[in-house]
């Protein structure tokens, strides 16, 4: 796991903050959320919130009283302990691409089928850099849609032996899911005790939150697995135009998402979450990878730490259609301002393109030497005697080469960032081998990582449990 | 011109700053520099610095008495005065890509001409956000190598009205450029008031300046016009292993560098100039892009900003071949840290590929829209009651959509980034339109540039002045 030890990059003045404080108190005072979920609405009104209709008026001081009974830092459990994570804090934890119904191999784009999930796994496993494999890295379009989220929950635990996402679908999605985490954990208190599954809950902005989503919330908060309360904002159609005011939006449905789940579970952990980009005005389509979503990031950062929030936002996020320069300088767009913002929990670090409608291989391979790269580039600066190296200017002088330095010689092999698919060759060699540009790189990597995946060790008795209860559930859910 | 008015990221502590500031003491003190230069010795020797050979062994504290002479910023004149530039401060100054021989042209890759310089010179003109087509833009292969610094001084100062910069090839060619410059600005007294030319002096690293690049040095400082001070440091081949060490080192011969133009004139414009990267440990290619040099570049700009100078670095370089994901996400990796320290003058801007190697017509377009899209990432939000848009929020409410809202109405045209090149349109409208990538757009927006472009006015006057000189140098050097 990453830890970011370098300095944040903070932008907002104490001033603009107290603007944006003031901003979502009003939103929340004066407009109200709506939450169409009777029970939610049961719990606001229990709490004293002015409840009317579905829309419901919060008192910002008992938000904040809410927020602050959210612990700021939590441990996640893999199945591997090696493997475990902590969101919150220096730690920066890094799961694939989410949601995307097609696949694209090289040229081909297509379907998403249950195999490239299983393929994207697979890779989520090999690379040690990445967390987590995620939840729906692509969408199994070939397998029956009410069982999916089992076969998806069976082939990350079993494929992988890092944590992974829950289902959100429905209430007894989320149910399996905590089945599976307590399965393979060793009971319930387990888990409890420190979770296991970390879910997304998106906001359905402007100021509304839907049932399907809450049903989800509740069912992980009651069993004290976090929820990353989301948000989803595209600017110019979800929210204004602004930065500022969609900070604002962001807060005010953030925070009463997390309230909620306060509400229901005190002391449940939860993350602050941010999807936050804009569309192009003249067609509408969103865009990503843009500058302002960048901007958006660091300014989401400093204020989850001011409300002592652990925050999830950034990832390789584009608009490409193919692993061109676009997908490149997108993602680079956001994930460096991911790393600036010391983004917790970063969801699409891996295989994000076409707007997030694509998991893609090539897309996968460049991402993660992009993660690797800038993980060498957020690491300090060791300031000693061997590394100021007056030695080495002694052996070497003026006008010579450092190439066979005695210090060289000691270094040598970890010294820099090592690239796997960034290419140096000179313009014969290059040509000679081939000509391939990054994609054609990118597509043979993936398969040679694909050969070199070896399936982690599992206990036999628990996987005995887990696949009694894959039959089960799908003999209950066939009909 | 672009000012930067959001924080700088600085990484390096008190402590840090000060281990630097011993190592590149001890550097100039304890091993000395080379001057392959009898002049230069001898100055050295009068301002009672030790010389023993062609090594100097400096006082420290001598050294940095002559940095504080030199300005902390200046103006920079253009032949447009709209275009004049300011070097320092908040100040972020662009030059398109210098020196590379070869060009790179959609898929054919070929010696560098003068139509290509020419070429690249309208580019720079067309694009505001560019300051400068910079020196060298590419190699004019199919001149005569006496004379074509005139004719690219005489390209650069009539295709564009933005300033430009000097050759360094030898003294007699910086002596012509510094004529034309006076042509062009009335003057001697005018450029020495205000310098129009601007110049880069590489130093032959490790820890030796060599004596063609010290006569052009000598020249434009005598005529007071800034040079870029600028330690060439491959680590692993010209400096050691590890950043500190090729920090100390560079500040050691950045700064005996400047030294040296303070002693020919004190007071002369200087730019503390960074190129910092590292080679591959296996190959021993050279590498750009990379996570250490972006790290260097953060460092650079807190060390210069210390010690007062204006400095230069970063811009788009990146170990590419073609103009794939690899030239785009290297070229970030640089951009985005030139962004966040601040960088005062940005060569290698728009164009660089291969490693510097080629000048690339559609790297310049990918470039202009990460230089563009950048400026807007590094502007500072706007908070107020207009951006905070409490109205719109008011008038959108719970679940419904900002595209008509009146705010949004007022802001739409100007309210994000609107891209010139990056793509996104859904997956059929692309397929439909041709399914090109990236490279292709730009090859298509780079031929359309060169024919919106519009010779700027000249005095005919001035023009007469500068077709004469020319006729006479040509004649002169043509034996």
């Amino acid at each position: 796991m990453f830890e970011n030890k370098m300095p944040r990059y903070d932008i907002l003045s104490e001033e603009s903050m107290a603007t944006l404080d003031a901003g979502w108190r009003r939103i929340v005072s004066e407009i109200g959320i709506e939450f169409i979920s009777p029970w939610a609405l049961d719990l606001f009104r229990e709490a004293g919130q002015e409840v009317i209709g579905d829309n419901v008026k919060f008192d910002p001081d008992w938000v904040i009283a809410q927020l602050a009974k959210a612990p700021s830092e939590f441990g996640l459990r893999a199945r591997n302990p090696k493997n475990n994570v902590h969101i919150g804090g220096d730690s920066m934890v890094f799961g694939a691409v989410y949601g995307p119904p097609f696949v694209r191999e090289g040229d081909v784009r297509r379907d998403a089928t249950f195999n490239d999930f299983q393929n994207f796994a697979k890779l989520s496993q090999v690379y040690g850099s990445l967390d987590s494999v995620g939840g729906v890295v692509c969408e199994p379009n070939d397998l029956d849609l009410d069982t999916r989220h089992l076969d998806m929950a069976y082939a990350a635990a079993t494929l992988t032996d890092k944590f992974f996402m829950g289902n959100v679908v429905r209430a007894e999605n989320a149910q399996d899911c905590i089945r599976v985490a307590e399965i393979l954990h060793g009971g319930r208190a387990a888990i409890e005790e420190m979770p296991a599954l970390i879910s997304l809950i998106n906001c359905n902005s402007p100021l509304r939150w839907d049932d399907r989503m809450l049903d989800s919330l509740r069912e992980y908060a009651l069993a004290a697995q976090p929820v990353v309360v989301t948000p989803f904002l595209l600017m110019g159609a979800m929210s204004p135009v602004t930065i500022p005011s969609t900070l604002a939006q962001q807060m005010a449905e953030a925070f009463t998402g997390i309230a909620l789940v306060q509400v229901i579970r005190p002391g449940a952990p939860v993350v602050f979450g941010s999807f936050l980009s804009n569309i192009d005005m003249q067609s509408g389509s969103p865009q990503f990878g843009t500058p302002e979503s960048g901007v958006g990031l660091l300014c989401t950062g400093q204020i989850a730490r001011k409300y002592h929030l652990p925050f999830r936002g950034g990832g390789g996020l584009n608009s490409a259609q193919t692993v061109d320069a676009q997908s490149a300088y997108q993602t680079m767009m956001t994930m460096m301002p991911t790393f600036l913002s010391g983004t917790n929990w970063v969801m699409h670090t891996a295989g994000w393109l076409e707007g997030g409608l694509v998991s893609c291989y090539e897309k996968f391979i460049l991402d993660m030497e992009i993660l690797e790269s800038l993980m060498v580039q957020f690491t300090p600066l060791v300031f000693d005697v061997g590394s100021l190296a007056f030695d080495a200017h002694e052996e070497v002088g003026a006008g010579g080469h450092f190439l066979g330095a005695a210090h060289t010689m000691e270094r040598f092999r970890d010294c820099f960032y090592r690239p796997f698919l960034s290419n140096s060759d000179n313009y014969e060699r290059w040509n000679r081998l081939g000509a391939r540009d990054t994609q054609a790189r990118a597509s043979e990597i993936w398969k040679k990582k694909l050969e070199e995946y070896v399936l982690p060790e599992m206990d036999p008795q628990v996987l005995a449990e887990l696949d009694e209860f894959m039959a089960l559930r799908k003999s209950q859910l066939a009909f």
